[in-house]
């Protein structure tokens, strides 16, 4: 479908930005360095430059700014802290890029009903950090530390989400500005209800195409009192996944559980020293009381084992253990600087766990029929992973190859009937993919965004076209 | 708001009418029983009974009643088994009842993702007992034997939900037929997904009133090694609710955690022969290994002892435990034998738990200071609780006086954060309430209406008018 090249001429466009600067003075940026930085991510999709950048303090200011917006049809663009990777942030049409990083602050923790309210541009890891002291934590961590605004947008998940869930199981209610400047707050403090349409879960993951997210409320949990961690690697790729499918199936609460494939052993060991086995590797951490965590470690140990599983290496210390979650995180950097003149794609599909060892190996195959290098690592108690893969942007034909590469993933991922994103989410880079994962289902999502947004301001040419 | 009295004319429901029973035979139905039961269940709402009564057996017969009742402006109205409780079934404009029951095939069962498809007329109980071989189960256990569309329409919980969810986290996918007859599907079957909007939540919750579901996709569980049950009476409601926060608090994986205040107590001992204390009591059930169990129910007795609560009485044997959680379903017929002569109005609310205990004191002190009877049991461990009040119903005062009680239930819960219903759903019941509950965003869910349902034909007059 053929998309505008903008929603709004020059003229309006300048009136809203003088507006914008009468309001928020110095907080309204137009200057290009600002703009930049707000109009792309570490991906390949194509940049778009806001004309602005409105760096917000309160749910009112944002409700202002897209009601402007709404007069003048200029597109609104959500800025949370810039780390989703699908081109998310974009502004392909223009427009006013909405930083809500400075809405930092937390509103409340209500320790006794295990829940908290933040704006949206508080970061996990500021949150983390301010419950410290609580015994209270939020565990979805997607690597990155995104604001939880962003986070709720992209419906972000990671390495815990196999235990606690991911950002649509986490996220209790929110406050967003709706196309029409309308405030609404979806859910109220309750753990559930049954009142009505499911608001939440319907912005949770809609990538600012609905509304705009300002507060989100969250489930927290208590500290475990014990964690423990480790290391086992695997004869084979099936051995690995089979595995993971039994200590799922067995119930074993496991916190974390993710694979490495060789490549990606490899990388790490580069950049972070880890002197593994270049093998098909997992990384798992248990949460629970003592006897809970030994328990649990012992059941995957015997589990292990039966599928040609080595020795469990425990990281007993928690800087033993922070280190391996920390060399886990940094796999998109190691492999940047394992191959050091390319550019790395970072791309993620999920599969139902019984096909994941078949999706994995069958990609490990077609990067090695095209030559190219792409390291695997994948949240594989939900069937999740992603490949980095490397290309020279200097060389038309590597980007060819890399491109067919990422759509035969996707389709794979799609024959097993798995989805083309498991928790990067949507943004520019897999609109053409919806079509097929859905079928007569995109239509009923085209509705939904013609109605809630019928000018078509809110982060257009993201998600769907309408 | 007004609402016509019919959206279609005689003459236009006569050639629908007509043609469904060219279409069915006879699984279509104008008897007058047979109306009558598919239009009302257990609550005081209004009666409205359909004009016929479709048993339909496919997907494609419900996507093609919907086109012709679209065609003639005729209401829809999905039926599993009848045992929502707030009118959600009734046809107060008339209509096509959609009786499901017999869309009873279990579909797929994937043990290795233990996940399953069902049609929506499957019962949970049925479900339950076909995976019994497989040592997998379906926990979300609303008491009665439901429908699993009907439990997916209504985002039904139930007792377990405090460890596996409501409906909301357990509907992997839906088929479900849109209101131009369009068949979707909501999702695949990866565990996760970042692609697009969530329809699969904007339609667990939605009542039949956005789309027939006719098939529902389900996660399953492993049955536990050990399940350990028991019940613990406490000196004060406080302690009884402040042993539940602490031991939610302590993330003790509790399966089951339901209060019990002192009426309801007794009316259980009477019904069921419990024998026990009239005392604020809580029923418990922990699932996981056998150390596990032993842990969780060793941890619990102690934070039951600091707060007032007895000896843990276990119930070891399964018989044992079967009778404790019969005894806990069968609260509305027990309700019902113990006050012979009245009618039973069971009603629900949630808060967050925190304020659980004041909740439920000043209901009882609301109960006695007007004269009233009415048990509370509740799923404490998410601030849900449940209220069995009786009422002559020849009594016009006594009626007037129920009535002004359940609404001073809603708002008090509404006072403290909480939801109207955080289980029995909005059905005609609790339509008034939305509009406090949800201010603004009550006409984010009207225009969701309006886009997906634009003639008004989907069980018309729940949840929202438009």
């Amino acid at each position: 479908m053929a998309e505008p090249a903008r929603l709004s001429d020059a003229s309006s466009t300048q009136r809203v930005v003088e507006r914008l600067r009468a309001m928020l003075g110095e907080r309204l940026s137009t200057a290009p360095a600002v703009r930049e930085q707000h109009g792309h991510d570490q991906t390949w999709n194509e940049l778009g430059l806001p004309d602005a950048v409105a760096f917000v303090q309160s749910t009112e200011e944002v409700a202002e700014i897209v009601r402007l917006c709404g007069e003048a049809s200029l597109p609104v663009i959500p800025f949370g802290t810039g780390t989703s990777l699908e081109g998310h942030v974009s502004a392909p049409f223009g427009g006013i890029s909405i930083d809500l990083s400075r809405m930092d602050q937390i509103l409340e923790v209500h320790t006794e009903d295990l829940d908290c309210r933040v704006q949206a541009g508080v970061t996990r890891k500021a949150l983390n950090a301010y419950l410290h002291d609580t015994g209270l934590f939020f565990p979805i961590d997607p690597g990155a530390d995104a604001s939880l605004g962003g986070m709720a947008a992209t419906r972000a998940s990671g390495t815990n989400a196999v235990r606690y869930g991911t950002m649509r199981e986490n996220v209790l209610g929110l406050t967003a500005v709706m196309a029409d400047g309308r405030i609404i707050r979806t859910a109220r403090r309750a753990r559930k209800s049954s009142a009505g349409y499911d608001l939440t879960r319907l912005l949770v993951g809609s990538e600012g195409t609905l509304g705009v997210i300002t507060e989100v409320s969250l489930k927290l949990y208590g500290i475990p009192e014990s964690i423990a961690a480790g290391v086992c690697a695997f004869d084979s790729m099936e051995g690995a996944c089979n595995a993971v499918i039994q200590t799922i199936q067995l119930g074993i609460p496991v916190a974390r559980i993710e694979l490495l494939d060789e490549a990606q052993v490899r990388v790490c060991n580069a950049y972070s020293n880890l002197g593994l086995a270049e093998r098909p590797t997992l990384f798992l951490e248990f949460h629970g009381t003592t006897a809970g965590t030994a328990e649990q470690s012992e059941m995957f140990a015997a589990i292990a084992a039966e599928h040609g599983g080595g020795a469990f290496a425990w990281a007993t210390h928690q800087e033993d253990r922070n280190r391996l979650w920390q060399a886990r995180h940094d796999v998109f950097w190691a492999g940047r600087a394992y191959v050091p003149g390319k550019s790395a794609l970072a791309t993620d599909v999920c599969v139902p766990i019984s096909r994941l060892a078949d999706c994995v190996i069958q990609t490990q195959q077609d990067l090695a029929e095209h030559g190219l290098f792409g390291p695997i690592v994948g949240h594989v108690g939900d069937g999740n992973f992603h490949v980095l893969v490397f290309c020279d942007m200097g060389d038309p034909e590597e980007i060819k190859t890399v491109k067919a590469f990422c759509d035969r993933l996707v389709k794979r991922a799609l024959a097993m009937d798995g989805t083309c994103t498991g928790e990067h989410g949507v943004g520019r880079g897999k609109m053409r993919y919806l079509e097929a994962e859905h079928g007569a289902a995109l239509e009923v999502m085209r509705t939904l965004k013609r109605a809630l947004d019928p000018q078509n301001i809110m982060n257009p040419g993201k998600i769907v076209t309408i």
